[in-house]
């Protein structure tokens, strides 16, 4: 049997557009001469849909979009994934379901049976879990189908098991020529070896070709990386999509081969193309196609920018350049550099006019010689300003410009540098920024050397620099990731050689900052834990992380 | 059997305080002679402790303290909510849990078998469900114990259940002397009576008397109204306690009577109350005890200062005025009568230079006669920007003024107007913001009767009414009330007898907010569905609402 794999970019609702890209897919499928096409989970909506799935016209949409696709696609089979309603008495409305039709008839229909209710799953608000799933008969072929999290429980894998139920192992019991995992797997550093090293060990296991065929692109502060892949019953990587991109590729199970297109290669190019897919996505989903990026001179805010002319095309970013008297003559050069490399038109506007009128309304008596908290804000919100202001008057979106390590310990100020539709790198630690840096420099400098060298300064009073607060950044970011990613106690992270002054420092800072968090734009999730829906933490709280 | 209702208030995680509390309260309840005292559901670290509970240090806690509460109380049995370990190796790693125990031994142990996962819920993210329990014997009675959600899933109550079981049928089935139901019951406008309705009908339909142990206090946005009440087995509410505030409340379950505490009455006066409350809990338990209000003039900045007086009193309440060319005189009068009516500081700092240093930068060749959108969210920046540097300058919280009407339709710009630690008002519908207003002026005019009667404007243009832009405040928030509350389509609204073009109009304007809002500032929900956390939606999508 020939099957080809659809590797999809919805967004979220927009059932036209789905639909015409899964007719033409099925359509060179059959070209190809194609048995089965086969697309990711909640192909129709998009995943995640999220609370649109309360709205019946929504849930009643996924319906004609199947009716209309079923009476579309003649001669092929296709299984795709969609909303359906449970017509049970009790539980919840919904199922997530995958169906098998072809020529206008539904042949099978499974649904869901383990939802993902952690970090950014929601499934169990939701969705009904389904009834244990039987193989499809198809063309003389037994298929079992499952769906995303139904293949992620097996008890060699996972120490602790979230649930009860193992859905492949039962399908296997069952009898099956293969495997079939339609996805919506979201990318994050180190999941993709992890997630084909599973899935590699399931065909293994049990001596079973594997299909996973999963969503890509970006939904809002979720970023999809596709690769889909098929195993062979030696755990074997036989046909394998891109990364980061729609694609499409065939299988035959009849030989065994496939298509098998290249991914990209370790942490820091993965993270890299993810955020670039993840800006492209957000920017042009939202209805946009420019943005803007104020350059501070400093790291950050080069990384950003190069993401937004990687994502958008330099003529679609503009860059904003707002000195101070506290702004050094280095990041005046550095920024106009950077910003000719990049070919993106580059503007300066200086902030010292509408500084000195905040201050003087807000504390009259101010020492000039001193430069209060107040004051420090005072510059990153008018320079937020200016860009909303820019936004409003030229119809693009603010990319804002802030790192995790920044995020985590609050070293940003609200209304201010966190101002933008979308927070390009928020999810990426300050240490991993100059290695993306330097990835980018690798084939030809093009953030100026002295923006990767110089000491990390926010130039809101004079000589100041991120350590005059903080403990290096090496430092801060251990500690982060072991707080926020590991799930580590301070106990642990000072048993584990951390020093306790830093780990003290860096979490009482990390638990102050909550409410800034809260209103922060969605950032792109490249962490197994980013900031935003994955880590929800009350505001008002007493619970001491020291 | 003597029983005492301690109807807590906790701060998220400060098990310190909810200790002593408790200990202090078990005394009185000892004086009074009472054998059993019941807390609130989790009233050990409060509820909800959210993501806190993914830190093992967070759960160990909740053990530590009840170790201690076991010990320092003796002499009457306790019922108490706390988070305990799930000893299974399938499934969550918690269980929400209630014990009652009894001079330093834990008598038994139950599990929340319902765990809701909607709305403002995620219950299912953290626990696992409980097995049935069995009635609990305790000084020769039978206990049926039950936490939330448990009560609330009886057949006849619901027309469609979103759970199986009915913990509350198979307790008693087992045979039960009363019912115990130890809850975290969140309020909006028309709960209560639902809520009593029910637990009332409950009582009635099994004979059985049913008391009912709630939280009370704001956490974050969640507002928990207290109201405990005891149900005799005709449905007849023979104890209470009141509502907005701690209370302890005794009853006897030989005579079947109890303290009867005055509640508040009707929707305005509970949703003023529960604001209040709210808004007093969210800034002292975020370690705040001053606020700031910028005034406009208008009646929802006027509401808001209102609140903001009863909650921390006038001394600790400051309002700034901040006129531009475009403020009217009347606004000046009114702002300045509401501020000495309400006994607050009353500060005045014009934006017209700040305006104007901000369009000669953006604009310079704008055309002074014609005010543009960016000029208009500039304003509302520049205040933003001013209440901020208050707030930093001054140590004190800035409460934000925007109702929900305007929060829905995207009438208020970001980071500006929308600018603040808390949201007071952003669930309350503008026509209901004039309800209690007037229900505020019924006693004696507190809020200068102008403030009510004149035309709401932004006063961001010449001769602005929001009512240029918008259909009537009544429409729009008869549209709106259908839409997000009662989760009417747009086909349904208008079979529903609303206008087609007001209900496009209005609808497309939410869709278009949803950025807005997702950075809006945490909000006091007093609606079945407020905007935030309960309501979940991408901001990339593209299903268009009509």
């Amino acid at each position: 049997m020939k099957i080809a794999i659809i590797q999809l970019n919805p967004l979220i609702g927009n059932f036209k557009r789905q639909f015409e890209r899964i007719v033409k897919a099925c359509e060179r499928a059959k070209i190809q001469g194609c048995d089965l096409a086969v697309c990711p989970e909640l192909a129709l909506c998009g995943y995640p849909p999220r609370d649109l799935l309360d709205r019946k016209d929504f849930v009643d949409a996924n319906r004609s979009c199947l009716e209309k696709l079923m009476h579309a696609v003649q001669g092929i089979g296709v299984v795709c994934g969609l909303v359906d309603t449970n017509p049970d008495e009790t539980g919840n409305f919904l199922f997530n379901s995958a169906v098998l039709f072809e020529n206008g008839r539904i042949l099978h229909q499974v649904n869901k049976q383990l939802l993902p209710t952690y970090d950014v799953f929601d499934e169990r608000r939701h969705f009904e879990p389904g009834r244990p799933s039987r193989p499809l008969a198809y063309k003389g072929l037994r298929l079992g189908l499952t769906i995303c999290e139904d293949a992620w429980n097996d008890k060699d894998i996972f120490k602790r098991r979230r649930y009860a139920l193992d859905p492949v192992t039962q399908l296997i019991g069952d009898g099956i020529d293969f495997l079939i995992n339609i996805s919506a797997s979201p990318f994050h550093q180190g999941k993709r070896a992890f997630r084909d090293g599973m899935l590699a060990g399931l065909a293994r296991k049990h001596k079973m070709t594997l299909v996973f065929v999963n969503q890509v692109g970006g939904n809002d502060h979720i970023l999809f990386d596709g690769a889909s892949a098929v195993f062979n019953a030696r755990g074997e990587v036989v046909a394998q999509c891109r990364d980061f991109d729609e694609d499409e590729i065939v299988f035959d199970t009849a030989s065994g081969m496939g298509d098998v297109h290249a991914v990209s290669q370790g942490d820091t190019q993965s993270v890299l193309q993810a955020l670039i897919m993840g800006t492209r996505d957000y920017v042009t989903k939202c209805g946009y196609h420019q943005a803007v990026v104020g350059l501070s001179g400093g790291v950050d805010s080069a990384l950003t920018i190069y993401i937004a002319v990687q994502a958008l095309g330099s003529e679609n970013v503009a860059a904003v350049f707002m000195p101070s008297r506290h702004t050094s003559r280095d990041n005046h050069e550095d920024t106009r550099l950077l910003a000719q490399n990049l070919g993106v038109a580059y503007n300066v506007i200086p902030i010292d006019s509408i500084y000195n009128d905040f201050v003087r309304l807000l504390l009259p008596a101010a020492n000039p010689s001193e430069v209060s908290l107040t004051e420090q804000n005072i510059q990153a919100r008018a320079r937020g300003t200016l860009l909303m202001g820019i936004s409003n008057r030229d119809g693009c979106l603010v990319l804002s410009t802030g790192n995790k390590s920044e995020l985590a310990v609050g070293y940003c100020t609200l209304y201010g540098d966190m101002n933008g539709g979308l927070a390009v790198i928020s999810d990426v630690y300050k240490t991993q920024v100059y290695e993306i840096g330097r990835l980018i420099n690798s084939a030809g400098e093009v953030i100026p050397r002295r923006i990767l060298e110089k000491a990390p300064s926010a130039e809101l009073k004079p000589n100041q620099t991120d350590q005059d607060d903080l403990p290096p950044y090496e430092v801060v970011d251990g500690i982060l990731k072991g707080y926020i990613e590991e799930g580590l106690s301070p106990d642990e992270l000072i048993a584990g050689g951390r020093d306790r002054r830093s780990v003290e420092d860096v979490l009482s800072r990390v638990d102050k900052s909550e409410y800034k968090r809260q209103q922060a734009p969605p950032g792109l999730k490249v962490t197994s834990k980013a900031f935003g829906e994955g880590r929800r933490y009350p505001v008002a709280k007493r619970f001491r992380p020291v």
